[in-house]
């Protein structure tokens, strides 16, 4: 086990002690549990603490907007809710980014609990604090850094996850160990994603990704390291998210980290080898759609990117198995070899 | 003057240098100004700072909405804003507290400074970092805490103020003085508001309120006695806001000092003789409503309050002039006494 976990996460064996616990250090007037209808049905019943309010949101990254959020709102000032009331988040990235933001906003702030329930939200948006909602279809595009009252990790939850959805929130345990750490890498290409032990890696996971966010809490610098794969890879499920087939969050992220190691090989800044061990393990996994949108189609996205500035277009990119680095521009010249 | 003034403020005696002087220390890639009709008129002219980008919205209380906040963010989204980027609000309240939430949650948090032009905003919304917009009628519903990169507050500017307008920003000169500091109080009593010094007021009074926030920024406790005149005062003003004339902010709060005084003296918290001096004073500088709303048109908008909870109703009272108590439950039957 890692120690170097935030203050206010728990890697729970017992989801509703330390519910419980949470909710007593606490002692909110009232509270309510954020749902969509798949946490309702496969993880509100383990928990047995009562609410006052329900409120359920349909599932999906397209109802993380603000039309949602201004449904919680509503739902939340209908029941009289006030600052020392308490929102219960129970699912996965939307529900934690987007039930986050609106109880951080709620009367300028009451506190929540993140429940996350998706390997996904377990591993990455778990810690760090940002949360938001989509924009125009710009992902995150309105937000804030705060940091939850409380996480409580379950890794219980994942018996209710399909397979599509457990390899999905894995791409971030692969990216936490391409960009900070050698050994866990090797951990990951020598044992098989069937043989995963969870109560095991979620929490030396989130241990590589807070070393890193605890250097750099606004993402100022250092912290830019975490989007490797996310320029590329947002982009394309953006793209994909009007198409028939979506992609999910970690299957865009695993081809974008494909994608930025070309980038970062045309820059000579990764060698060969290391680029194809690495799409060689993702393919291995991951099912990529068999065409992709190119340049032109994806350009108008990247440019809405939040990590650029005027000099232009800027990405994390691998330089070894366990290194990155951050704000290098990328010529479009690059990108239109890469996103053909 | 007061030393007491927040590092992020400066009573500027020319606005170009010291604007100039914070844009260098900021160093955006770009610049938007929001202002709305009477500002683009009356102040923008002052400012000799280029702009990428100039966003006008329509002044008022009744456009601090999430549509405006929406154009706010859409505007910024076209224009190629970034998280280096900067957006100056020159404006009252509404223009430094919705400006200032687009900003701070625009791609999770860009840079703004506030330029408040009236009296109101600037001893009062100018420090504090109380930002948001009103929903569904219920003012500040959804917000957060966030101090501008800077605030510039330049007296000149009250000279393009309507005489209503001045008097309106005053009651809140008149407020931080009840509630902390009778020797300013003494100097108001003495001397007539057409004889202000606006230079030597305004540091003042924003010194005194800048003392308690300094000791409570998220308003656990004692901050909470700056909502004095508040409870009853946001709820005539949303009352009113409906009418065909509706109460400037510090009208409603001047209205809701006297009745809350009232219920100060019903509790036996403050003496007769010193309600009857507040009341007469404020008669003296405003013109309330004739007729008032009674408790039963009231009730709906009082339980959602901020500063409540599940015990009840709260108000930060009058104990003396220059001294203030807060989180004092009132009873139904009280209110029914006052308003009616």
């Amino acid at each position: 086990m890692s120690n170097n976990l935030p203050s206010y996460l728990t890697i729970s064996q017992g989801i509703n002690t330390d519910l419980i616990a949470a909710i007593e250090t606490l002692k909110p007037d009232k509270i309510a549990v954020l749902v969509d209808e798949n946490t309702r049905k496969y993880c509100l019943p383990h928990l047995h603490q009562p609410v006052d309010v329900q409120i359920e949101i349909q599932s999906g990254e397209k109802y993380k907007t603000l039309d949602t959020c201004t449904q919680i709102w509503e739902r939340l000032t209908e029941s009289g809710f006030t600052r020392k009331s308490l929102l219960i988040n129970l699912g996965g990235g939307v529900i934690g980014d987007m039930g986050g933001f609106a109880a951080a906003t709620f009367k300028r702030g009451m506190p929540f609990i993140n429940i996350p329930t998706t390997l996904l939200s377990q591993v990455d948006a778990s810690i760090g604090g940002k949360l938001g909602i989509d924009f125009n279809g710009l992902k995150n595009h309105v937000g804030l850094f705060q940091d939850p009252a409380r996480v409580l990790i379950y890794p219980g939850f994942l018996k209710t996850l399909p397979q599509r959805e457990l390899k999905s929130g894995f791409a971030e345990v692969i990216k936490h160990a391409l960009i900070s750490n050698t050994g866990q890498w090797e951990y990951l290409l020598n044992n098989s994603f069937e043989s995963m032990d969870w109560n095991e890696i979620i929490p030396k996971s989130i241990g590589l990704k807070n070393e890193v966010v605890q250097k750099d809490p606004k993402e100022n610098g250092l912290r830019k390291i975490l989007n490797y794969g996310h320029t590329i890879g947002h982009v394309m499920e953006t793209y994909f998210l009007k198409s028939s087939s979506p992609l999910l969050h970690g299957e865009a992220i695993a081809l974008g980290m494909v994608k930025e190691n070309e980038i970062a090989e045309k820059l000579g800044l990764i060698s060969q080898s290391e680029v194809e061990e690495i799409q060689n393990y993702l393919e291995r996994i991951y099912d990529f759609p068999k065409k992709l949108p190119g340049f032109n189609e994806l350009i108008e996205f990247l440019v809405q990117d939040k990590k650029n500035d005027r000099e232009g277009l800027r990405f994390s990119l691998l330089t070894k198995v366990g290194s990155c680095t951050y704000d290098v521009q990328v010529e479009q010249s690059i990108l239109k070899q890469v996103l053909k």
